[in-house]
């Protein structure tokens, strides 16, 4: 039996060891692993050509081979990544209130890491790199759960970075990955409470599903994004067709691109026709409801699933609406309560929706391509929460933070 | 079949018209509720009886009696609690940070309501009306699922609250009781991720394991409090005797009580006997190390087993450490990460403790006990977080919110 207990006692104990590293000492080490990558490319780049032989004869699809492909290029990026994280001011140790009770108690409430952090994730090898490079400069050990068709690959890389961390003399189990890829390991880790503080499942909506159903361990969702943009009856024409085409097709797999349209029915006629000609030169399949059919006659009969769906692909639908609260009733709906916008000049309109839509990042007239982390300027990315608890929209280098209390008195008991 | 769905739709459609609310009429609406219960309180003791009646009949112990038990008293306090939460600041709409990026995006990070709670509790029919106190203020919608034990009390208290908000022209579904308190309903509420948002369960260890293990909502774990105290070296003994009584025996029962103490050999003769005294005097039994029973003759030899035990008990165990290193790994083995205490003159002890015990409440030279969103100062208590995500030790207000980004641009789109 894969020993996972052995791997969580590890991770707990590397916990306490990072506590004992500076920021300077913790931003060293990110820069010697960011060198060993380089150093030792061409170990990672045989590892992968293994996986991806064995990928090409399970007849994995391309999309799906391309993102497992490492090549020089990623290499460097990876390393990259890894000199941009040391950059950033460590979180850590920040207070965040202190304030003394009327019983002489001086209460400090500190930024302090989780501990473990465990990641499961798909088949893209340099999120091995990129998790571990967060999860460390925050002080958390991370526990590595990759996919099967990396599984190469990703070995390649945790033991070039637990060698150079040891050459820095930091406790390698920094970072740990499951090398078995069984589903009843994965099953066990998504239970391993007792060692793992936090789990942040990475990659499409069947992961994050299957993590949420199965694990005991609090985890943060995140990625799933059915975002809308609503052309409101007051939108200045002249922004509809660049922000809809950006956010729609811009990139495609990202869940900040935008899969659905609401349009207010007075101003359909007036922007359609342009958002129909611009989304058929990109090949985006239209589906809409009877008023969008008049207008374009490509469209496909949108049903009540379309309006739920997270396409990743070039379609979109479009629904037409006869008021703002219509809009904003539809959109609070369906969507996955990741980003949402609003095109309008009207200050109330804008001022309704931003109240009301039940998302974490709400627009007006803008893509809503810009939820990411290093578009809001924090310097990195662990995922997009989608849920309410701990963090909402774009996480950082904080949110992979936790606080706790210290409270120093002089003896005081309670009354 | 009960129709949780229902349920669900309209704590939704009630989450949505709660932010139509402004503060001042959140909390008359609150004051009405509480002058509600003093007004119908006859209503409520008649549903109590019949609780307390079928709670004989099937000889349910006499302390959960105690605690499923209304009577003036109670009711009063129940009443005075909501007056008080309605004095309390709203946390809602405080702004978090604001900043614009060099794109000319405005980002505004802002403090907003969970939306749906869900609060799932044992026989304790106040917890009724105290959760939805907090949830009401904080612009939440709850759904309750109290103990079989308590359900007719909890019906007539949910009635009058319900009543009272329809008066006051408020959604009444701002609080929904699920009364069919079979386990299957149970089962299927932990699973209504489409419409809650965030589960809180409240009682027993039993309770919350049940809930973190079956919840595919994400949970907020409270209240298991395996608590700690370390006698240093470096102790002030005339400090010890108070601070270990209290946090042992001002109240047995409750999460932040201490349930094991940790001695340094060096200071064990000198403060062990008065203790064991001072136990002794409160009928507290001991469990001990061979160290411990060669002082106290009446100690029982303490297990593995007991050094992890929540007693919530007359009894506490004693362990012996060489060395402030070995204090602290014994607790953070054992600890339930609620709240670990240190009595030390030892500045540098004092620090080490504060730094390493990985719980969200540490103290320096004073009583467990102070582990309490009231001692704290929130003016307010949902319960005491033992998770790390969202929330650490005592949960207030603030702590029943989240946030969410409002992004204003004029045509950005992303290059």
């Amino acid at each position: 039996m894969y020993n996972l207990d052995e791997i969580g006692k590890r991770a707990v104990e590397a916990k306490y060891a990072l506590q004992t590293f500076t920021s300077v000492k913790k931003n060293e080490a990110l820069k010697a692993v960011a060198k060993a990558f380089l150093a030792r490319e061409q170990e990672m780049l045989e590892a992968n050509r293994k996986d991806l032989e064995i990928g090409k004869k399970n007849g994995i699809p391309e999309g799906l081979l391309d993102r497992l492909e490492l090549n020089y290029e990623r290499i460097a990026a990876m390393a990259e990544g890894l000199e941009q994280v040391a950059e950033l001011t460590d979180p850590l140790g920040e207070v965040l209130e202190s304030f003394s009770r009327p019983n002489g108690l001086q209460i400090t409430k500190l930024r302090v890491p989780f501990g473990v952090v465990g990641i499961i994730y798909e088949s893209r090898p340099n999120v091995t790199a990129d998790a571990f490079g967060l999860c460390f400069k925050t002080g958390n050990a991370v526990i590595l759960k990759g996919g099967k068709d990396a599984i190469n690959s990703n070995i390649a890389i945790t033991n070039i970075i637990r060698d150079a961390l040891a050459k820095e003399g930091i406790a390698e189990d920094a970072i740990q990955l499951i090398t078995d890829t069984d589903r009843s390991v994965t099953n066990e880790f998504m239970k391993m409470n007792k060692y793992v503080d936090v789990l942040i499942p990475r990659g499409g909506a069947g992961l994050i599903r299957t993590v949420v159903e199965n694990s005991t361990i609090p985890v943060i969702e995140t990625g799933t994004g059915n975002c809308h943009i609503y052309i409101d009856e007051d939108a200045d024409i002249m922004k509809v067709v660049p922000i809809v085409m950006n956010a729609k097709t811009q990139r495609i797999g990202v869940c900040n691109a935008c899969e659905s349209l609401v349009v207010h029915e007075k101003i359909i006629n007036l922007v359609l026709p342009a958002i129909g000609k611009a989304l058929a030169e990109k090949n985006v399949e239209i589906r809409g409801d009877e008023s969008v059919k008049n207008i374009l006659s490509d469209c496909v009969e949108a049903t009540e699933e379309d309006y739920g769906m997270e396409y990743l692909d070039y379609i979109i639908s479009i629904k037409t609406v006869a008021s703002i609260d219509e809009a904003i009733e539809h959109i609070n709906r369906y969507t996955t309560r990741h980003s949402d916008a609003i095109i309008t000049e009207n200050d109330e309109h804008a001022r309704m929706f931003l109240d009301k839509i039940d998302s974490a990042c709400v627009y007006v007239n803008a893509s809503t391509r810009f939820t990411d982390g290093f578009e809001f300027g924090f310097g990195a990315e662990i995922g997009i929460s989608t849920q309410k608890l701990h963090a909402r929209g774009p996480m950082g280098l904080k949110e992979l933070t936790t606080y706790k209390y210290n409270i120093v008195g002089n003896g005081q008991i309670r009354p």
